[in-house]
Order: C-alpha cells, then structure tokens, then sequence
C-alpha cells in the first residue's frame, strides 16, 4: 500500500504544533507531506516549503487556491492537515471538506460554537472525513483504560477528575511569543485555558468513560492584565449517567509543564493515569493493592497493543500518540478502519463545553445545560 | 521540669483516634495519662481503663463527675483529651473548660456552627486553654511550607488546592464499624466527608497560607443509600485576598488511602505537598528546576528543625506529626510557647466551612459567604 | 501489667541515637527509663541525666557501678540501652549480662569479631537476654516481606541487592561533628560504612530471606584523606542457597540522605522495598503487574499488623520501626513473646560479614569465607 | 536537502529492532529506506520487503550481492542498517564499509573482540564511517549529564553506578521466541545479559563521565538449564580516573521491564537518571535540595535542546532517542556534525569490556586488565 498524501495549512516558521503533526505523519509510514500553505505571509510561506521540503510548484500562498488545485490534481494530497490559529480552522477545513479532501484539524475545533455547528453541516454533506487531533487519546493506557471501563471493571462510574495544569503563561509574554500571542486574543482563540488544553481534558474524560457532560459550573479567570481569556478554569460538571466529573485547566500552576492527569472513580474500581507517565496506568480494585498497568506489559490488552510500537520499558510518548492520530486516520482512509465521525462528534461537544463553561463564568458559575 | 497529667474522654475499647491521641501524648515525654472517662457505658469504661493502666480510682463513668473530681485533686489533670463523637466535643470540653482544666480536643470542634459558637464563648471566659488536633499542621514540612508563603518566597497567592482522599466507604459498612457507624450518623457527627476530612483540608491550606475563605461554593454528595451524610464534597472558594481555592475531599476515592495533599501557587513559585509522602516538600520558581526539600535536609530552615525528631532519610509520619501537636499543647500550658488560641479560631473557622458548604450545596452550589 | 524499668549507658548531650532510643522506648508505653550513665564525663552525665529527667540518685559515672547497684536493687533496672561508640559495646554489655540485666544494644554488635565472639560467650552465660536494635527490621512492610518469602511466594531465591546509600561524609567534617569523629576513627568504631550502615544492609537482607552468607568479595574505600575507615563499600556475596546477594553502602553518594533499600528476586516473583518510603512494598509476581502493598492496606498480613500502630495511609516511620523493637524486647522479657536469640546470632553474623569483607577488600577483592 | 538513502540488512518478519531502527529513520526526516537483505532465507527476505514498502529489485536474499550492487547505482544506498543477530555484524559492516557504504550497526559491534579488532581495521581503511546505536546516548537528559559532568559540576568523579534491569529471561523461553533463541545462544551472540545489555550500560556511564575502565572483577551466572551464556552479570570496575564503577545487568529480575539507570557521584555533586522516566535528571549538589531538571526545562542547556523536539512536558522516549542516532548519522554524512569515529571507539571498548568480563567472570571474578 503507497503512502497517501498530505497537504498542510500553518506551520511554518516559528509556529509549534506544525512540526509536530509533521513527525507524527511521519513515523509510522503512511504519509508524505506534499503539499503546503505554511502562512498567511507570501514570503514566509514558499520559504517555510523550502525548508520542509515541500516543492515550490505545490507551495501555496491561498488555502482556498490550494485546496481548489489539489483537489483537480491527479496526484493531489488525499488529506489535508490544519495547523493554524483556531479562528482559521472552520473556513479552512470547509474549503477542503467542500473540495472531498480530507481534513486532519488541530483541536479545539474551532474558535466558537457557532463556527463548529456550521462545519459539521459542511462536513456531513461532504464525502471526505473530518479528524480532529485529540492526541491524548492515542495513548495506549488510555485505550486501555477506555477499554477497562467499557467492560465494567471499575462498575458504574462515580467521579471523574481531569486536570490539566501547565505554567507557562504565569507570567506576562512579550510580544515575540507568537504561541502566546494568538493563543491569548480573543479573536484568535475564542477561549484561553479552557479552549486550549481544558477541551483537552473534557475530551479525555468523555472518551474513557464514555459520557459526557449535561451541564457545567464554571469559574474562569485571568491572572494577567489585560488578557481578553481565561488562564484558568474549574469546572464542575453532571454526567449522562449521574456521576460528577471535574476538570482544573491552568496556565499559572508553577512547576506544572504539561501535567494532564485522570482519575476514574467507580464502584468496583478506579484508574488514574497522568500524560507525564504515560506508560503506565494504576488500576485499584477495592479491597486490593493497586495495580501498575504498563505500556506493553503482560495484564495490557489488545487495544493498547494495537498502538504500541515498542516493548514495555521503552517508553513511548507524546510523539508516538499524535502519530497514532495519524496512523488511524490513514487506516479509516484506506478503509481498514472505522472511527465513525468520532473526530466530528467530540469537537462539536468540545464547542459546548467550551461555550458551555463561559456562560456558566459570566452568571456566577451558575449551572448551565452544555 | 516534670511530666504534666493528662486524662481523656472516650477512646476506649474499640476506638482508633483514643489510641493514636495517647501514642502522640507518650512521645515526646512531656505527658503522663492518669485518668479517664472511657466510655459512656461504665463496664467498658473501666475494662479500658485498666487496659491502658490509669487507676481504678481515676477511671470515670461519667465526664461531669471526671471534670468535678479531677479539678479538686491536688494531683488532678492538667489537661483533657477529648475523643469521642463529634456531637459529644461541645458538652464535654465546656464541662472542662470551665472547671478550669485546658481541653486538648480531636476535630472538627463540634457537630455544629452553633455549638463552636457556644463552645468559644465558654473557652474565652475561661482561664484555661483549647487546642484542637489539626495534626497534619504538625508535619515539618508544612511549617516550612508556611514559613516560605509568609517569606514571601511564592509572592502574591493566586490558586490553593486540597485535596483530601479516602477510600473506606467506598462500600456500605456493616453495623460492626463502630467508626463508620458514628461518622456517617449525622446526629452524631455533623457532617459527612466534609467534617471528617474536608476542615482538614481547609485548615491546613488556611494554617500554610494565612488566609481564610470568605465564600465557597460547595457540592456535597452521598454514594450510599440512606446516608444522612456526604461522604464526596467539592468546594471552590473565595480567599480573603482574592485568590481562589479548590478543596475536594470524599471517602469513596478507591485507591487513596489517606491521600492528602495541598498544592499553593504564587506569581513567583509553588509548593506542593503530599501527607503520604510528607518528608518532601516541592519547592518550583518560576523559570528553574522544582527542588525537592526535605524534612531535616539543608534547605529546610528552624521552623521546621523545631518539631523534626530525627535526621533526614529517617522517616517521620502521622504519629510524630500528631505528637507535635501535644508538645506544643505542653509548652504553651509551661509557658514556653505561644500558640494564643489558635485552636480555637481555626476550630470556628472550621465549622462556620462546613456549615456554608452544606448551605451551598443545599442551593444548588450558589456562592454563599462563610 | 506495669512498666518495664530501663537504664541507658551513652546518649547524653552531643549524642544522637540516645534520643532515638528513648522515643523508641516511649512510644508503645512499655518501659520507663529510670537509670543511666549518660557519658564517661560526669559532670556531663548529671547534666544529662537532669535533662533527661533520670533522677540524681540513679545517675551514674561509671557502667560497671551502675550494673553492679542496679542489680542490688529492689526496683532496679529491667534492662540497660548500650548506646555508645561500637567498641564500648562489649565491655558494658558484658558488665550488664553478668549482673543479669537483660541488654538492649545498638548495632553493630561490637567493633570487632573477637569482642563479638567474647560477648556470645559472657551472653549464653547469662538468664539475661540479649537483644540488638536492627531497627529497619521493625518496618511492618519488612515483616510482610519476610512473610511472603518464607510462605514461598517468591519461589527459589535468586538474587538480594541491598544498598544503604548516605552522603553526609561527601565532605571532611570537622572536630566538632561528634558522630563523625567517633564514626571514622577505626579504634572506637572498628569499621566505617561496611560497619555503620553495611550491617545493617546485610541485616535486612539476611532476616528478609532467612540465608546468610557463605563467602564475600568486597571493595573497601575511603574518599577522604587520613580516613582510617571506609566510607563506600561493595560486597558481592554467596549465600546459603546458592543464590547471590549484593550489599552497596557508601557515606558519599551526594543526594541520598538514608536510602536504604531491598530488593529480592525468585523464580516466581520479586519484592522491592526503600526505607524513605517504608510504607510500600512492591510485590511482582512473573507476568503480572506489580502490586503496591501498603502498610495497613488489605494485602497486608497479620505479621505486619501485629507492628503496626496507625490505619493505611497514616505514614509510619522510623521511630514507630525502631519502637517495634523495643516493644518487642519487652514482649519477649514479660514473656508473651518468643525471639529466641535473634539478636545474637544476628550481631555475630554481622560481626563476621564486617571482618569477611575487610579481609577480602584487604586481598584485592578475593572470595574469603565468613 | 534531499533524503539520504538506507538500506537494511536483517529486521525482516518476526524481528524486533529493525521496525524499531525504520521508525528512528523515518522520524527527522532525513532518510528514506529504499533497499534491504531483510532475510537470509530469500522467500521471507522478499515477502518482508514487500510488507515493508522495498521495491522487488532491491529486496536482496545475500548481504554480499546488495553491498556490490548498491554500491554501483547511481541511486544506491547513502548508508546501511546492520540488524541482524550479533556474529553477523562483522561480516556485514565489513562488506559494506568495503563497498565504501556507511554501515549504522546495532549493538553489540560484534560477537567476539577478535571480530571488532578486523572491524576496526576495515572500518579505518574505508573511506565511510560506522555508526553504532547506542541508542540511549540520544536521550537529551543524557546529554545534558555529560555536559554538566565535562562542565566540572560533578567535582572530580568517586563512583559511577549503572544498572540494566530486564526480566524477560526469567522464565526459560520456548522455541518460538526468535529474540530469546538467538540471544541465547553463544554462537549467535558472543555472550548473554553481560552483551545484550550490559554494554549499553557501560557505554552509557563511559558516555557521561568521559572515562574508559582499566580493569574489571565480574561475575556472570546463568540461571536456566543448558543456557550457553550469562543472564545476569555484575561488574565492578576501575575507571581511568581512580574513580570506581559498578555494572549490574539482569535479565532474571522479575518487575523490571527495561531499566536502565544511572548514577554519577562525584566530590561536589551527583546526577541519577532512569530510562523508564527519561526525561528527568536529578542533580544534587552537596548541601542542597535536589533539582529535578526537565527535557525541555528552563535548567536544560543547548546540549539537550539540540536533540529534543516538543516542548517540555510532552514526553519524548526510546524512539525518538534511536531517531537522534539516526539523525546525527545522516548530519555526519551530510557534513553539517561531526562526531569523529565514535561509534568505532566505543564499539570497540564495548566488546573489550564483555571480554574482559567474561576472562574475570572465569577466573573467579579476579581483576583483569580490559
């Protein structure tokens, strides 16, 4: 089976999250970058191709001349990936679902609610598929530990707790902080913490429990002067089943580097799993010693071992679980897999959740239904 | 300078918090338990006295009669321990306090806001002292952990979280757990998880930081049928300067075990702690590489040197913190320290947290003002 | 049943195990130290027994006095603490056992082999017991462990590690440092880390097995200049069944404050335990996940329990291990409990292993038989 | 820059570290694997170039005929993968050096030091250079460590400390486990734990410290029926700077999945690192709080930085260290790095330490030159 083809819009000098989808795209061997439009600047664009190794015949300055010209090639990229402020994520990915390119977006979805409900009537009118890179979840112990709660190990679910704790934004960025920047205004993001890693945290939680949110009470705050987003967000939230969950989203927890944790409460059970240590997952069965699951340790199941690379012991991380995004989303294109609209779905209820959450703030943390 | 006489109330046959009360007093050698009232069923009152070898003749049916009798003793007690239900707290340490023979009182202060509130004016009126067991904030690493906000090292506070996790009721307990029996009998304790641990919580993110909660909004949960009691309760709160905290404490978290644990952020650094491993204190700047003190180590300054025993690698834990508590008791009742009714603030402080999460949760999580 | 009456040879001002032993001795209330000969300096002797709380008459200038008086006394001493440099064991142990007062006895038994075997002899003479304060084998976890070896969980035994990691000779220590000055003086210590810690790294591993050493190849060093002892140690060891065990005790491993830790391998399973977190043992049973056995958690044995004081999740540390033994001492004096002699099989077991690997580290790292 | 061009001899079906060492070359981008001798038995060699994406005229049955006829394309291979069984290495390095290939080789460089002192010959003669992956030296914090030893942080060096813990061998393995059949096997491999994994332990601490040993005292034991060679190996050394290291690899040490671990104590300071949690190092100076220094951490230098590719927080692991193996080869190639014959250099010292080892191991763990 040849590699399929990907396009990018983003990513190019100075930005983050562009190189990243790129290593992923790359490890397991299923993609090749071909195709890009790296900025919005002309000139930052075509060198940023150069750089990557993107040909300057298929180095675009227009997303929407890109996906027009891509989608009339013969050789044109089967996907594209979408790596820019989230404010862009919605005209873009519309102009490439509306093309039948398939689009492999950076969450959150997008930057408001309103935005969202529009690009899932896009998508689902569209032939080509929508995934959203909820990367977390390609973690093998978090596919266990979905697994784990899917058979009723833990029995019914009690409380969930996600956190999310960072701290780079604990003090004011200069201006030449382009992550900073965008991911601050208002305009760009939509939403500060609870857009950037707190959906982050919600999608996680909903996609091991398999529930989500009704409803939300919400305080989030800022702690620097004149930021238009929150740096911080609890939220308290009603699950479908009667259970409670809570998610703390911070970019002011000092000492904190990307400290995203869950704890899973049942009444036979519980896990808990933290993205720094990744590679194991602690299972508690009342009345017993807990349990540390491994990353392909002899009690971790297929599921895990699905998406896992190397033996137990040779920790695998963040890269390998953004790859696992692009593996799958390979794997549904050539139709040996079905993910069935998941990245779809969890971005709109990541949308609600957001807008859910900033309703809730403004009234007080008043209880509001997503 | 000779031993001083302590006798108890409660903590006989069948008690836990009694045995480890009477451990804390032997410790460090500055107390002899000489009488004691039990149990309010006489056989079992002087059966455990006996056991515990305090005489006959100072082995009391009744607390009245104790506090009667030993405040006419030439050789009576200096001080009470007070170890029974949460309800009984108020009468007894009245009956004492006014006798004139200070009171040495488990937590929380009372089943109720009203009786801390009756229970103060007595203790005010009265020439002896109240110290209650917030024994946690006898840990050395949380003196230094105190000392260092109060230094200013964090600067400004912006976010505290406590966390105070158990897993003993995860399950219904039989009629035999005597102590499950009263603490989820809300005519008996008060409150349910929110009493039990969760002033635990509060006190000790008020005793390292300084500030007290002016308004909490509170959601208070009970995972058992016919429990008159929480046994899961998240709080958010309003400090007084401004900063916010998060306290989350529940009896149904299978896989903690007593798991404790305070988190203080500033604008410069953070401190994070946790009870099951409290020889530790971790110590981040901003901009530099968490640091992790300990207990008897060289960072580790004289607040902390003065209630630390042994040297560093030697592990304290519960019993040398807990007995911390009763040096101190002893020192200021010798005049060598001044604690100036410490406990009685914070055991008011305590009650008037529980009192306002009940009446927030009551309605709905709406923020209500201590 | 009353106190158990006890007298100290050692541990006045200046000291430090001398105050370990007396909280040790506290604790469980079943001693009352009454007697002592605090130092070989009078003056400071009365100083210290004033301190202390040992009333004038029973405190004593010289040991030999002290045995001899306290032994015609009607409410003499029941026991004696021999808390002072290493070669000062023997002499006073041997002054104590003649005069049938039972010996509690710091580690390591004596400064060298020869006072080792003397003492044996003087001890079997004796209807007084002898008993020596390997205090690490009090940790509740440390009995689980011996359980769960001796019960075959772990299958044939294949290899012990036990390391004993300190750092506080990293540095020359001045004349003022006490311990230091009696700790690396071969004439009153006999032997440096191998002697100081090594004993007890042996210790653990011997009574955790149940095997001791045949024969030893070890490496002895000292870092500092004009050290007469050693202060890291390697021994590489053949035990009884064949299995082969390490010992890695060194004074100068910069960051390990008293990182002593065990860990034992089998055909069926393995455990690993560290002092600094004593209240965990981590039993992995081949092709399983590793369980985390807590202290007081329900995995947890009735050997452990029977040392334990404060529920799971209450951290127990050192003094509540060193209590044990002391508790255990008095146990076995009132009758209610069997040791049969552990101590001194002990003791002289470790005096061979120290002059086995001084042997062996003085003929180039050659096997030499214990 | 285009791609470099790789070809891979052995790592077809049923191989472990091939995938591993085609997914290390994919993730930087730099090569692309266009040739490969997957198998010796030819049907399994064409059917895993097939799988793994090698057109059929370059999917080779002999290594000979591949290094003859990539070395006269036009479009032949920049460089090849030796991932073959260890005995194999030497005849395959040597074809390919000859034919003037650059050779990225696994570890051990060869079954024998006879084997390795022709390589060396070979290698010095041709014009292309040998690559080992000894892949652990690419982890970052690794760097950083051996930045900070050779920036004198550490004083002078007392003890290095490395352990490879591993307990797949613990059980005797069946037939079918090709990793296990050939591992081993003497004649396949040269020498067991001491080989496999004791060499990257030695290469790791000679890597940090800069320091080679001088002499060795090990010993090596097997513990299953019939097995040909070691499965657990302990090694102490004499390093060139008078400092004194130590080497425990296991493969029989149930609970241990792959850990590898450092240790580096020196006069001023220590550094302890562990693979299982690569992205952490602690470093201690001597009267201070350790410091847990972070991949991507504000503490962490240029060395680091330039081998690592998400931002602090976001794990990286095994394989992104091999791919800076393979990253840092391809630089080398390109001219833009210079790493100057390491790899020879320490392949060399490697198979002169399993050498040695295995000379003392026989004579009794006497002291052998290297």
């Amino acid at each position: 089976m040849g590699l399929l083809k990907l396009g990018m819009v983003g990513g190019g000098q100075g930005a983050f999250i562009g190189g990243v989808h790129r290593m992923a795209a790359r490890l397991d061997g299923r993609w090749e970058l071909v195709a890009g439009s790296f900025s919005s600047e002309p000139v930052r664009a075509h060198a940023s191709a150069t750089e990557i190794g993107v040909s300057a015949d298929r180095s675009y300055g227009d997303f929407r001349e890109m996906a027009r010209v891509e989608a009339m090639r013969e050789d044109g990229i089967d996907a594209v990936s979408i790596v820019t402020p989230n404010h862009l994520h919605a005209p873009i990915a519309q102009a490439f679902l509306s093309a039948g390119i398939h689009v492999i977006c950076d969450k959150p979805m997008t930057a408001t609610l309103e935005q969202a409900t529009n690009l899932v009537k896009v998508a689902k009118s569209s032939k080509a598929s929508f995934f959203l890179t909820h990367n977390y979840t390609g973690y093998p112990m978090i596919r266990q530990a979905k697994k784990m709660v899917t058979d009723g190990l833990l029995g019914d679910l009690r409380i969930v707790q996600a956190n999310y704790l960072q701290d780079w934004l604990s003090e004011p960025q200069g201006a030449s902080n382009k992550q900073a920047a965008w991911r601050t205004d208002a305009t760009q993001s939509g939403a500060g913490a609870i857009g950037d890693i707190g959906t982050h945290a919600y999608n996680l939680a909903s996609f091991v429990t398999g529930l989500r949110a009704l409803s939300v009470s919400a305080g989030l705050r800022s702690h620097q002067a004149n930021m238009t987003v929150d740096d911080d967000a609890r939220v308290a939230l009603e699950l479908e089943n009667g259970a409670r969950g809570q998610i703390w989203a911070s970019q002011v927890a000092i000492g904190n580097e990307n400290n995203l944790s869950l704890e899973v409460y049942g009444t036979k059970a519980s896990l808990r799993w933290s993205q720094e240590a990744a590679n194991v997952l602690i299972f508690t069965e009342i009345g017993k010693a807990p349990q540390f699951y491994t990353r392909g340790g002899a009690m971790t199941g297929p599921e895990a071992a699905a998406v896992t690379r190397v033996p137990a012991g040779h920790p695998e991380g963040y890269l390998e679980a953004f790859a696992t995004i692009y593996r799958e989303a390979a794997d549904e294109i050539n139709g040996t897999l079905s993910l069935d609209r998941i990245g779809l779905e969890a971005g709109l209820d990541g949308m609600k959740f957001v807008d859910a959450c900033q309703r809730s703030s403004r009234d007080g943390s008043a209880w509001v239904e997503m």
